[in-house]
């Protein structure tokens, strides 16, 4: 057991939302009141911008079954942010705002532009002197953080987009006279994760099932093979199902998209479009089809209620894990899910070094695409079937799922205000 | 009691999908089997599409667990069609089928279109000579059918759309900082019904919770008035966020999507893409917002797993009451849903002329549409609450929806080929 340091716990969110990262800070929050020497429960809104402003709110104020109700409630309860440090004065700021509120705890759930700004944090405490644990956990539908077997929020957005494709092939099924063709595009700005794991949609031993073809970020997009591929599926089939990855590439590396709608302020693009892109594609080159493009958008990584129970449990975990390393003396690491050897799905934590992580990606393995290029190996069903078992009963109310929003009791401000660019 | 009359059931389905039109199907196989006067239980394909070409199957060949799974199974499984009767050689062709397959009971499932083609095949019958009953079964996620209360699918994508409304509200809050516009295009050719629905997502006594901006059909869309509304919800709350109908139409009638890509087979625009004109307005008039359009299309009606119990229940009813109906002697029907007076909900069916419901269509009352053009008004949440109550409770299989398919055991044809003209 390492040496009892005593203070204040400050967790924050941070990226993209998930469906289920607030159970991840319900999970720090119900861990923390585990433990005598930690003394107050903040908050800090909007990620560290909010903390660079000195924001925090006391988590102990919340009611329990707000709590509670965090377990089933998408999306980030404290807020996020995209904001990436701009320069040591802001590192030099945090540890500031740390000192003013005794925290030596800090849990930043988030994904590698998170855990990379957490280690910078870390590493600036330790130099100037703060005693203090510093830990990060995993998050983000993209599922491309390094070390970590999976991400949590994974698992649902693909239960999401799974059960999606199998509505839709429903609703296909019943129009499709070798004609018609939907078009799905889902999120995945560099990564081919979500849209792979929409072959999770096809039935054990029946390949030819829908999606019928699959466009990943990982494959360059090549217009004609496109064009035969759907052609092909056609003459089998009442119609064809397409699953395409937002962040779709060309063969020079170039969105296929035609509507980039600028960068955020980590130099990411905004995608959106490559369904509309395909969609214009086969309008052009093939009479008598009908399709359509569906776009949810973040509807996907929001949809509580399609999540999946086995993530919502990782989520959980990873939440209490990272107060349970803290206290054991653990610093500057994030927390990673562990997958056990056996046939059966085991689930483990573990630790891995911030840095490690910070800005790392992991991509999904070319091993894992078929040949074909429009198809995912049993490999990967095998690695991903696990994660999307199990229904998340979520609280319904008058008919509708149930979300909680916190009271957001402020702590009081003690320093000076602080001027941040966004 | 009506003279008992002997002979074989024909049903079929029409139109677009929704996500409990099975339910509809399994209501009337499952009474069916109750009555010894019905000899057999056949499903046309494709609606009369199918029916024209003799494409039967024997329904009652199909496993029990099928017709029970079909309860929880989205769109049409005996296949539709937006088919229109072109000629009377169609209309006496469908009378040959009936006659050569012993059809003696006719229940059609499907909007308006639909019940206008049965009540032409139940008239034409009837001058030919051929003695049977034809009942029609609502079914639209449209609710545009009249006489009846609401239509069986309006319930379930309407607690779909408010669904995906809250999930979506909860990733805006955690994002937005006074500069986030989420814009949700949904179904509604010419209504709007299902726009009107996502009022349902505010809780009771939050007229300003999500979605801050409904933009509807029956109200001429005006640029200026929008980039105000926007522009005043922004002023007081981190985000915006706007449910807009896809049939928005200009002060001149005149659809304001700009990707009108064509005309389906009745002369209904093909729509999409107001969700993302709207952006477009956004992105030209203010700086620095971000917005975000998201287009689900089709997998609104498809979703089973957000369907409503309600809705589910109210389907199969109906179902069931259009063979209890016919074997009461009634034709040229359609069954229809009618409400009770009092104060909780209370649902009947009840009979209408198929010439009353053919081709007409139920606007949403003006009076229910509030005077600032964007929202609903307490009794449109009144008529439209009691419909998305109860989650229909849907098999899962590894993590996914089960849907079924059935084994479709083919009719025998007796008849010469008959040319249709798709």
């Amino acid at each position: 057991m390492a040496e009892e340091l005593t203070g204040n716990v400050l967790v924050a969110q941070s990226g993209g939302p998930t469906a289920v990262i607030n159970a991840s800070l319900a999970g720090v929050i119900e861990e923390a009141l585990n433990h005598g020497c930690i003394e107050e429960i903040y908050g800090g809104l909007n990620g560290i911008q909010g903390i660079l402003q000195e924001r925090l709110i006391d988590l102990a104020e919340e009611p329990q079954q707000a709590i509670r109700g965090l377990r089933h409630t998408p999306a980030s309860a404290l807020g996020t942010c995209r904001y990436k440090l701009r320069k040591d004065a802001d590192v030099e700021r945090i540890v500031e705002v740390f000192k003013a509120h005794d925290i030596r705890y800090f849990f930043y759930i988030g994904g590698n532009d998170s855990q990379d700004t957490a280690d910078r944090i870390s590493k600036h405490a330790a130099a100037s002197g703060w005693e203090m644990r510093v830990i990060g956990i995993p998050k983000t539908v993209d599922n491309d953080l390094v070390v970590t077997d999976h991400t949590p929020g994974y698992g649902s957005v693909i239960k999401n987009v799974a059960a999606t494709v199998r509505e839709l092939a429903c609703d296909a099924e019943s129009m499709g006279q070798n004609d018609l063709v939907y078009i799905l595009e889902v999120m995945g700005r560099s990564a081919g994760w979500i849209a792979a794991g929409a072959t999770l949609a096809k039935r054990r031993d029946y390949p030819n099932d829908p999606p019928h073809l699959i466009y990943l970020p990982e494959v360059a997009f090549e217009t004609n093979k496109f064009l035969d591929d759907v052609s092909d599926v056609l003459k089998k089939e009442k119609y064809c199902l397409i699953v395409v990855g937002e962040g779709l590439v060309d063969t020079d590396g170039n969105y296929i998209s035609t509507s980039s709608a600028g960068q955020d302020s980590f130099g990411h693009s905004q995608l959106g479009g490559a369904g509309d892109y395909l969609k214009g594609l086969i309008d052009q080159h093939f009479s008598g089809l009908k399709t359509r493009s569906f776009r949810p958008g973040h509807a996907q990584r929001a949809s509580a209620v399609n999540a999946s129970a086995t993530d919502n449990e990782e989520a959980y975990l990873v939440g209490k894990a990272a107060v349970e390393a803290a206290l054991n003396g653990e610093t500057d690491k994030m927390v990673t899910l562990t997958r056990g050897d056996s046939d059966s799905y085991v689930c483990e934590t573990g630790l891995a070094d911030l840095s490690e992580i910070a800005n790392g990606i992991k991509p999904l393995p070319a091993s894992w695409i078929n040949e074909d290029g429009v198809s995912l190996s049993y490999q990967f069903v095998k690695y991903a079937s696990p994660l999307i078992q199990g229904e998340a009963k979520i609280p319904y109310d008058s008919g509708l799922p149930h979300f909680v929003k916190l009271g957001k009791v402020h702590v009081e401000r003690v320093l000076p205000t602080y001027e941040i660019e966004v």
